[in-house]
């Protein structure tokens, strides 16, 4: 434990993480054991033919979280059974911090076989030139590892200290694999019981092999379908093709309005309540040197089509956009056909930060709109929705709490990273359960997560674990700091 | 005659139209009767039930011009024969003004056949209070009435002078009413014969019952499908959603520039060569108090949407269009899709307008849109072509004699018309024979073509012979003259 997370820490700490730190590293081999049998485990979610491998590895992790005095369900769904393992003090009198940590434990399927060094199930360990020791096994990252390294701290906690440093939900689907058919309901059902001051999930990466990561912030998302109506029927061109008014040419018209010169949205009110990430936030992502040409490279692009004076991690992270995902109007087949069309209409999709609402975002589309539209054309709008972004206060002291103990363990600075994309769990726990996310994991890019040869660096799972046990002892104090 | 007619006619005119015209008045009682044996063959071109119809009917048209000394053969073709009838002095020491007339045989399917006050086939002498005495049957004004105004002058002509003014090739089709299948290989095959120095189309109507009109401006047409490439596949617009181009943005973009604030094109050179209609043009065009509203009306719009300063008779008939005909893009089908699609593209056409060619409008779309191409998006083309318009030159002798021949019949200035569209007769002429068609004709709006109870008014079918008697008079007037 370094000083300065002490020093965060303040005064109170009951539990001395070292102690617990030290406790993993002599149960080292056995959190290996354990790993190796939960990865031998196929249980492939989107195969019928695994269903009971699925069932069996449910009933793993019950029997696992159980082993470490948690109390444990397995509740059956439409379709893979949810794991919820439950901890706390029981001192109703006393409130502590409660999080609800989130994984899975279903695997993606592991074709093609034959690409594999050696059988999916059977755990390779394995030194790798650039890494050091791997574990090879499909689930090794993605996620029975990452699963493992919370369930390794807290059963090290449980070792030293017979406790957990704050009341710890642990909710493991068996569906991520396919889609989380059963998440929903689960959570319609179940969700008070769920509910705690912040979710935790585990299934994501690190900045790098040396450097962990936050992800903080996640776009929301509204949504809006516009028809405009011109002409009542489909006209010749060659008749009406001059006073007659064209819907497409008002929808064109319509969409190059949306951004001006320097590529911000010209919606009104569309910025309201949005803020630019601190400057510390922007000199933090300007010194990660994200190679935005890269990112941009890999899909056929080279410039950065956003707005001006935003990075393209910025343009990604923290700033609003409005995209047409389709068009459609008039004749589109094969050949010329001259016609006016009575109709156009474009999908639009915004994705949103923190501080703007998706309705009021689509009444900002419909104002621009309107305002306009030309005479003898009307919209009409259909299939209209959304979710707000997640934007965590990097402030917070749950949010230090955490970064603190992840500097601690890495002797790095977390990177706070943001999500352009919503992501269904996270949008999940704020929707049925008004619970923010922040997203923590120790995978890496190359961890080949669904390919053949799936690994987990040996790295990633011990100082995972130790990230976990610090973690929790930090947002432990935060409570007891208060 | 009037005193006008003869003063334009000039010196050295060898035939008296009043003596003709006196003929004319004179068979009156068998021409009805010959347009009643006309009418009364069911020549359906869409039924296969009704080919030997279409047979019969050419055969009658073939042998009535026969009667008048015509040189007739009935050319087969893949569908229904053509009818071709010539007659020449023969002289070819003094050539003479030589016109194709063109009109067709077949009719429109009569259903609804009990929407018909009298069986369909067996024409009828109806006294309506409007018009005065109607010839009701299918085909009465489309086409068969028409044909015979022009058959009946030749041969008043023939009865009085045993000669025409001027040489004249009669083309009959019987498919106009299925798409004119036939027409284009036949001109391919037999275009040099048929090639004269004008063509008189006889299938339009007159301006209004009183007053006689000429078509003598078609537009043209070009036309282009763009496809715009940016991304190299479709993208997640969470994860790329900002640096991203999106292909339909520009495309909303380029369509959203094509016209300035005044309704007018920006691409280059779009207008050059485009002159505006002489202002005695515009005059007389203003003076029609076209029904701009009533016409906009009926396809539920109100607005002229064209250029400004223009009427909307001038934005149909003598100024360049371009139109979006189609457009699409990403994701089209039901509910929502966050996609940033690698592809989108719009079909556009043009009508076009005299001194405009096709090839240099495309060219100009083309550097249009290269120079506002934003980085990373390229564009494609495919299916271009188009043919230019057609324009008389309204001081020419040949156009100035009919305008002047009509004028002597209705006692009014013909209303000089374009048509928005081009006409495939016509522009089969110009593509196939290189020759320009005036349209001549004498329906009248409520003729109730295509429909139950066509009719055509008896005084369109006597006026409508006793005009083409002076037009050919004139016509031949004019190489005489000259």
């Amino acid at each position: 434990m370094t000083v300065r997370e002490k020093s965060a820490a303040g005064p109170g700490v009951e539990n001395c993480p070292e102690d617990v730190l030290d406790t993993l590293a002599r149960g080292r081999a056995g959190a290996l054991t354990r790993l190796t049998e939960f990865l031998a485990i196929p249980s492939i979610s989107t195969d019928p033919a695994y269903h009971d491998a699925c069932l069996e590895a449910a009933t793993w992790c019950a029997e696992t979280l159980r082993g470490i005095d948690f109390e444990v369900s397995v509740e059956p769904t439409d379709g893979k059974p949810m794991v919820v393992a439950r901890w706390s003090t029981g001192k109703g009198d006393e409130p502590r911090p409660h999080v609800l940590f989130y994984g899975h434990y279903d695997v993606q399927p592991p074709d093609p076989l034959d690409a594999w060094n050696a059988p999916p199930y059977d755990a390779q360990n394995v030194h790798d030139p650039t890494h050091g020791k791997i574990i090879v096994a499909r689930g090794a990252s993605d996620d029975k590892g990452q699963v493992m390294t919370f369930v390794e701290a807290c059963r090290a906690w449980m070792d030293t200290t017979g406790a957990l440093p704050v009341d710890v939900t642990v909710l493991l689907e068996g569906e991520e694999e396919s889609g989380s058919p059963s998440l929903e309901p689960f959570l319609e059902a179940h969700g008070k019981s769920l509910k705690a001051d912040i979710a935790l999930v585990c299934d994501t990466g690190q900045w790098d092999a040396d450097t962990p990561a936050i992800t903080a912030f996640l776009r929301g998302l509204a949504f809006s379908e516009l028809t405009l109506s011109g002409p009542s029927r489909d006209l010749h061109s060659g008749i009406y093709g001059g006073p007659a008014q064209n819907p497409i040419r008002v929808l064109g018209e319509l969409i190059a309005g949306l951004h001006d010169e320097s590529g911000r949205i010209t919606i009104p009110g569309f910025y309201e309540g949005v803020s630019d990430p601190s400057p510390e936030q922007r000199q933090a992502w300007r010194a990660l040197n994200f190679d935005g040409e890269g990112f941009l490279g890999e899909v056929g692009l080279s410039a950065p089509a956003g707005e001006e004076d935003y990075s393209v991690v910025e343009q990604l992270w923290c700033r609003p956009t409005i995209e047409v995902n389709g068009i459609v109007g008039g004749y589109t087949g094969p050949g010329t056909k001259t016609v006016i069309p009575a109709e156009a209409s474009a999908k639009f999709s915004f994705r949103l930060v923190p501080g703007q609402e998706p309705d009021k975002v689509i009444e900002g589309l419909h104002a621009y709109i309107s305002d306009r539209l030309p005479a003898d054309v009307t919209a009409t709008y259909r299939g209209e929705g959304g979710s707000p972004a997640v934007g965590f206060d990097t402030s917070a002291p749950a949010f230090r709490a955490t970064a603190g103990a992840l500097e601690s363990e890495w002797g790095k600075v977390p990177v706070i990273v943001g999500c352009g994309a919503s992501i269904p769990i996270v949008e999940a726990f704020r929707t049925r359960l008004g619970m923010d996310a922040l997203l923590v994991g120790f995978a890496l890019e190359d961890d080949a997560i669904h390919s053949p040869n799936e690994k987990y660096n040996l790295s990633s799972f011990e100082k995972g674990a130790r990230s976990w046990v610090r973690i929790l002892a930090a947002l432990g104090a935060t409570r007891a700091a208060a």
